[in-house]
This record gives C-alpha cells, structure tokens and sequence, in this order.
C-alpha cells in the first residue's frame, strides 16, 4: 500500500479514538498569530474535578485514588480528556489507548473496593511513553511508516513497561517522537510535527518532543522517554518540565523499538518526564527499587541509596555551613556555541539563585565539549545509518528533512571497525580527562571538595523554530560521559528582556548560524531548563541537586 | 636494530638481575625425564626462615611484618630469591626488580621502625604483576619486541598499582604472556615459553602463564593479571592456584598497555591470583574498599557488600538446613568439546563433595555456550588484529605459531562497523537468554529459588602442551557473560585413574582433536581447576561460594 495511505489510515485511528465530545472545533483554536502558546487554552475544555484532578501531582493523585476521594477511572478519564485535547492542540500522541486505560482503572477500582488493598505503589497513576516502548495492544512505530501494522504482545513488553503495570499505572498513550529518533525536534510522515504548546511556532524539541508537549499540557501526569543524546533533556528543558537521564544500567531499557541494534556503547537510556520534581523523584526511588536487575541482564544491582539522596538533601537544606555546602560548576558557554540570550540569562538566574542560597558555585572550564560531541555523533553514525534507512526505504516514504542531512545520500558506506574502535577510544580517553578535571576541582574550591553538580544549558536556545536545532553538544556531553544529569526548568524567553548583541562576534561557523537564528520575537515565550550534571551513576545525588537547584530558583524568584 | 638482538639483550638483562649467588647451574635442575616437575625441588634452594616466609599465605606474611616478627626486607628477599629460582625453572619473569624491591623494602622497615605505624594495610608485601601494567622504571613488552625499549615512569601507572603502593606492597617482578596476550599458552620471542611447574612437557596456560607458573612456585605471595577470555582462569586452574575474573567495573584497568584499543564490548578485566584463598578475598574486598572510581571512570561506585559476602558464608556453614543451602548448577561438558578425563573426575569430586556437605546440586543447561563464543572471538577479531600485527611487524619478530592463525594472513581486511554491531547484538541476545534461562531454574530447585553459581570446567583439558590449546569456550563463556568468576584447583591428573575411553565416539570435529589430544602419560601430574561462575558484580558472593566448593572438597577428601 502507499505510504501516504498509510500513514493517513493511521492519522484517522488516532481520530477515531477520541470519543466525539472531546473533539474541537476549528473554531476553537485561536491562530497562533493572535495567540502564541496553548496551554492557557487548555482549562476552558475540562471541568472544574478534570482540572483540579489534571492539575495534581503524581503523588497526591496516587494517594487521592488511595484514599478513595477519586476514583482510578475518573482520574483515567480527566487525563485521557486533558490527552485529547493536548494533541488536537500540538499533534503530541502517536498511540491512544483511552478505552483500554479505563477498563483498566475500572478493574484497578473493583480491585480496591473489594480487596480493600490497592494493586501496587501507583495504583491508578495514568502513564504516558514514548512511542519506542512497546505496549501490548499498540504498535510502535517510532516514525517510521514500514513499522506501522506490528501491533505488540505482552511478550514484547519490556521490564519497566511489566513493572509500571503491576504496580498499577495505567497506560494511556504513546507519545509521538520524529523518524527514526534520532533529531532533536519531532517530526515524521505519520502524524507530523509536535508543536511547542508555549509558543506554536516552536518546537516541541525531540526525541520525546511528544511526550515533552503532553505532560507541559498536563494530559498525562508522567512520562517515560528515552535519551541517546538529549531526547530526554531537550524536550523537558523546551516544555517546562523536570527529567532525568540516568546512567546506562539503572534503569532498565528492555523492550524498545531499535534502529541502532548492537550499538555497543553510548546506547540510550530510559528516564522519566513530570512536571513535579518530589514525583519525578519519587518514581526514579520506585523503579531502582523494583530490582530490574533480576529480570533484565543489562542492569546493575545498585541498591536506590536513600542515604546518599539523604546527605545530600541535608546539604541543600543547611547551606552555608561550611564544607557541607554543596558546590556548583557553572557553565554558561561551551567555547563553541554560545546560548541565545534567554540561556544565558537562564544560567544567570540559577548562579544568583545559587549564590544567595549559599552555595558555592565555580566556572567550570573542562575539556573541550564540542569535538568530543561529534565523536559522539561519529560513533553513532558508523553503520551510516544503515537500519533507519532500512526502515525509511521499506515504505518509500521520504525521509524528513532533518534526516536527509544525517542519513540522505544512498551511497554512505559504513566505517571499517578499526576506525570505529578509535572512535570508541577518543570517547573513552575524554571520558578520563573528564574525571581528572573533576577531580582537580578540589584544588579550586573553598571548601577543597570537588564540584557536587554542574550546571550547563540544555541546548544554545530555547525551542527553536522546526529545522533549525543544528548543534547538540550542550546534551550530548552528559551522554558521552554516560554521567547521571537532569533538567530544571528555570525561565521563559521574554522578548523585552532577552535583547540580541547586534554587535556580537561569533566565534565560529557553528555558532554564527545560532547567533543569526535568534530573534526576540521568535522565541518569546519559550521556556528555559538548565541541566544538572552528576557523575555517573549518581541518581540519588543528582535527584538531590535538582532540588537545591529548585529551591534556590524559588526563593530567589520570591526576591 | 635486529630484533634477535634486542630479544637477546633483553634475556640478558633478565639474567643479569639474578643475584650471581641464586642463580642456578644446569646440574641443579634433573631433565624432565627423569622429574616431570619442578614443584618439589625448588625447597632445596631456600634456607629454613626463606621457606618458612615464602610458604606462608599473604595475610599471615602481613601479620608477621607488622608484628616485628620478619621484617618487610626479609620478607621481599626471599621471594626474590624464590622468583629467581621460579623463573630459572619455568622460564616465568618478564621484568626483575629486585633491587627497587629491596630498596623499597627498606624504606618500609625504617617508616615503620620509626613511626610504630605500618604504610598501608599491604605494608611490606611482595607482589607480582603480568608484564601488562604499567610500572614505573620497567618496560611493558607485553611479548613484542617492539615494545621493548620504552621504560614507564609513574605518570603511566595505574590507580591499582597507585593504590598497591599506597597500601605498603612491594613489586618484585612482572611476569610473562604470549605475544598479544591474546592465547591461552605463554610463549613469545624475548622470553621463550612458560613451562608448566608441575609437569614441564606442559604449558603454564596463558596470558598468565608467567603469573601462574611463579604463584604455583610461590615465588610471589599474590600476583594480579587480566582476563579477556580465560587469561587469569586459565593458569590458575592450569597451575593449582586461585583466581577471580571479577565483572567490568569492579576493578580497575587503568595504567594497562592495550593492543585492543577502543573495543567497547568484551574487553578485559583485572583480577588476583594467589594459591591461598582467604587472602585473594581480603585482596579483592580491599581493592573494592579503596574508591577507585575516584580515579577511574571505568569503576562502579559499588563498595564491598560485607552482608552479600557474610550472608552467603552463612549459607555455607549451614548447609542442608533447608532453604538456606546454596545450590550449584554443574556443567561437566558444554555439549561441544567433551573435557578430558581428569577434568571430568575434578568436576565428579566437586559434585560429590558438594552433595556429601548438603548443597543442592543441578545439571546445568544453559543456551547452547560454543556458539556464543565463537561471537566473542569475531568480536575480538573484528579489527582483523590491526594493532597486534602492527605490533609484531615494527620489529620484524615473526608471529608466535599460535598467532599465525590468528592473525596470520596479510590479507585479512577489518569487517564493517555494521557488522560488528551485529556480533554486539548476537552478544547481547545470548546475555539476555542466559539470563533467562537462570532465572529459569527457580522452577527445577527443591528450595524453589534460582541456583546461586555454576560449577565448569576451566578448559576441555588439564594444561596441555604448548601449541595445542585450542578450545577455549569453557573460560570464553563467563567473559561473554561478563560474569564474575573464580578458579578453585580440585586434583592433579593421574594417569593410573585418568583413563581414555578408546571407544568414545567424539561430538565433532573440536571434539574430536580434543579427544586425540589426551593420553594418560602426557598429562600427568597436570593441575585441575573448576570455574565457579556467579551472576554480573557478584564478587562477594561468588568468592563466598569459591570458599563453600573448598572446604567441600576438604572434607570430601578427609574422607
């Protein structure tokens, strides 16, 4: 069959699943030109318990469903409206499952009325993932129309996806990501472009760009996405919302879709997505604990830490106190591209905040960023892109533009392994000089500990118009260190304040295109996340870190 | 300059090291005809207080030091002395310091005179290291001629040689590998082959072999190699000593020359060696204890889980008590190349004694192992050996026989990336089965919970004669796993009771030339070690259960 035909099939399912009540009209979406952003839209269409219910963190839904006060379906249903009506706004969702989510609240309900005792740890939590994880009952076609018509079994599922239902989470979408993942916006041939619910003529950012653009919309209360470089990072920092990347191995990233298979190293991880951080925490603590270990051979048995995520939290709360102050590395420009003003005031904001509560914070001057970004990038492309041009070719389609530039010419051939065993070895030699430099940071403090956490933007701009995110360095480091880092949303793009350096000298090519791409106007709106780096594998202290970060930001915006 | 000349001057400095007074005329040594081994005559070289010392475990030699009872210079020159004779009779050293040694030695026993305190817990020490690591002031040929010449200085070692100093231990020696390090015989062109102590028609085993023939001879108390498929298991079971592969990451490698560089799956990994088990685990607990992740970015932050190791001891002084026993799964063939005949008795007496304590014993059945070594190897192969041939051509030394087929044919191109991120898919698969497949056996115990470790063979033969080793899955398998896993000696082949099967129908052709590969005489005397394999980071449990299979055995012996 055409792959037009197809991909319009599936685009009139998505329809199809929306119950007809929850439609709107033509008319009830103002145009973006006399309205930017439409997340201040989204109330009118709930009622008052579907807003107060959506409008709830994780973590009192969960104890609300537990105490009786909402029902598991009343909660499913609110999302699954609130869901609707995100992707009617910003083209966020890839699958709907909203009449098997509320059969399942249904029995999850029964359950507790009879049982009197809930299912598990997130009874009646509504989920939302990535359109990567496969879900019985839902295809996952990760853009790509040839992968459309493979509708998964339970035997597909993956730990995390095993472990989310049988503490009773509820599926209720899968979010929509760009062909083949692997950009930084989301875009494919099947339900096209996630928008940027702040600004609509911005990017929801990607991979998770759907995912990004739903929970910033409050149609879901959690995400699942995943991160190869970014897809986790840059959504969460372009939507106003919390997320982490953790360390290859603590979480488990059994049943995806893949289009890099045997990727031996940089491979992605799986993190969570929410816009209440203690919620975003608290999952992080729940799944760590669920041991994966013993049913997926790629995860550590690393025990969640509580004194760890403890110690550190006591260091957010007494600041000041001497050595037991936390200490921040911030940097604000990687010497290759330098952030749009937004950014950088964004990172302003964070080292005042920082400073006023009492933290000590030092520039952080590590080895150069960006040539081990493209090693990264090398690496990944060393099969040139065999398996996502497989994927594209299988149905025809064309690829998406920002592809053609990645993966377009048929003739790439794939590097011999020697050349990509040296890659492998520049990765792992800047990973050493990374740790040394760490390390060296003892010499330079106050308190002669070595930095906690860096602070670092997530991309050089906020959301950027769709085709022009061109220089991912700032996300990829912590994915070339493999190093635990999340983001926390700080600002918005304000066109009143954020005022271009007409007379700015770039410092290169690279950072000219950004430079030229940024105009007051254009990006008004847009939200603003930093990220905030640990080292690898530490979780319970970067979760820690997002918090002082957080609690600093609050109090300095409270003056 | 030629590289017999270099090889020469370089065999020659290694005599040369040798204190006039220790070494050895031709009339000391019987030939082999008439004394297979070299084991029983090396006492008759030592005073009474050099055999006492040099017999004596680690942890007692590091008792008897910090107590004033032998002083650290004692201590060090009689394995020195000890080494010397080794290496005289097996052909075992790479690199003689004992002047430094001695020297360092001598620095100890004044700090520790004047202070009334030791250096570190390893205080007066002597230890040995594969002539892989880097050690200030020596070369690391690592078998290639053209690596001779380049003398390391301390900024090229290691955080675990870094840590050996810190802790008060003293480098005696580096010990002989195979050209590449990559077979499992100990043979190049500088030193000559690593004869077996036990059985000098026989090899030490490889890449260790140097290691193993000077611990079997103790002329070291403790020494550390490296392991990619079998390299420290092997010469430990080959030369009746303990060994532990740990899982990557536990330990670290840094400071180690790498004629692999930049492979990003199924490198190797660093363990200990010693003929005295309690000491390989105070090693190991105390190499996990030093935070070595601090200076290495390849290093878990996974401290020593005293519970885990506590907790399985337990289960081994309680056996039979219901649940609490440890279970045990046994492979005595992998179904491909059928072990000798005294491998197989090793692996009947480790059965029955395990039985006879009170453990639960159970065949183990896993996916097929030879097939999935065979990836290990491809993997390995994929850069067709480019640096080890680029290695061995700067000198002009011919390759080793055993390379030849390696790495012989100029010709040989490296595959496509695309390829081998297919092996690293394979790889992956048969990891994810595996595991499986042990969490499987739940369903088989009688205590109905999934076996702790399995017991296999550490080759399809005792050590055998040089150049015949060529079936290497038995070892190639927990390196695929990246499991962690010991080598416990059992018994010595014994041509009297170690009979062939003239009858024997072999599986295959690898079987076949394994079969013929065996007659009782040729094998006499030989060591024989079994693997015990835990599951990924099990360091602690896994030395637990090497305990459990020892004093199995003991008493199982005793009668």
């Amino acid at each position: 069959m055409d792959w037009r035909r197809l991909a319009e099939s599936k685009r009139e399912a998505l329809r199809t699943a929306i119950p007809s009540a929850w439609r709107l009209a033509e008319s009830d979406i103002p145009p973006a030109a006399r309205l930017k952003d439409v997340v201040s839209i989204v109330p009118q269409f709930l009622s008052p318990l579907e807003l107060q219910i959506t409008n709830s963190p994780p973590m009192v839904i969960i104890e609300e469903v537990q105490n009786l006060n909402w029902s598991a379906l009343e909660v499913t249903r609110a999302f699954c409206h609130r869901a609707a009506i995100a992707h009617q706004l910003t083209n966020c969702l890839a699958e709907i499952c909203f009449e098997a989510a509320e059969k399942r609240a249904s029995e999850l309900d029964t359950s507790l009325r009879i049982t009197g005792r809930t299912t598990g740890p997130l009874h009646g939590l509504p989920i939302s993932l990535k359109d990567r994880f496969h879900v019985s009952g839902l295809e996952t076609a990760c853009g790509y129309v040839s992968w459309l018509g493979s509708v998964k079994s339970a035997k597909d599922e993956g730990v995390l996806v095993q472990r989310l239902r049988q503490a009773g989470a509820i599926i209720i979408a899968k979010t929509n990501v760009p062909m083949s993942m692997l950009i930084a916006e989301t875009v494919n041939n099947i339900v096209g472009s996630t928008i940027n619910p702040y600004n609509r003529c911005l990017s929801a950012g990607g991979a998770c760009g759907g995912e990004g653009a739903l929970l910033a919309l409050r149609g879901s209360p959690m995400g699942w996405g995943s991160d190869i470089a970014g897809s986790v990072r840059i959504p969460c920092g372009f939507n106003n919302i919390f997320g982490l990347r953790p360390s290859f191995g603590r979480i488990s990233r059994s049943g995806m879709a893949q289009n890099l298979a045997g990727l031996p190293t940089g491979a992605s991880v799986v993190g969570p997505m929410c816009a209440d951080l203690t919620s975003l925490t608290a999952m992080v603590k729940w799944i760590i604990s669920s041991n994966s270990w013993q049913d997926d051979h790629e995860v550590i048995d690393l025990p969640w830490n509580e004194e760890r995520f403890t110690s550190t939290r006591n260091r957010i709360c007494q600041p000041g106190k001497g050595n037991g102050t936390l200490v921040f590395g911030m940097m604000s420009c990687d010497g290759e591209v330098l952030p749009h003003p937004p950014v950088r005031r964004a990172m302003r904001m964070v080292k005042d905040a920082l400073l006023q509560s009492g933290y000590e914070v030092l520039e952080w001057n590590p080895p150069p960023h960006s040539p081990a970004a493209d090693v990264l990038f090398q690496i990944l492309g060393s099969t040139a892109g065999e398996e996502v041009r497989k994927a594209i070719h299988a149905s025809h389609e064309p690829p998406i533009p920002q592809l053609s530039e990645l993966f377009g010419s048929g003739d790439m051939e794939p590097s011999p392994t020697s050349e990509f065993w040296k890659l492998c070895d520049m990765r792992e030699a800047f990973r050493a000089q990374y740790h040394e430099y760490w390390k060296s940071t003892r010499e330079l403090t106050a308190c002669r500990r070595a930095v906690d956490g860096v602070i670092l933007p997530t991309a050089a701009h906020a959301a950027p118009p769709e085709g022009t995110f061109k220089y991912h360095a700032y996300t990829a480091i912590p994915s070339t260190l493999d190093f635990t880092t999340g983001v926390v949303p700080v600002t918005f793009a304000d066109c009143f304040i954020d005022n271009r350096d007409v007379n700015y000298q770039p410092l290169g090519a690279r950072d000219r295109a950004n430079w030229h791409l940024y105009h007051e106007d254009l990006f008004d709106g847009a939200p603003v996340g930093v990220q905030v780096m640990g080292q690898r594998l530490q979780e319970e202290k970067v979760l820690a870190m997002m918090e002082a970060v957080q609690n600093a930001l609050q109090q300095y915006r409270m003056g």
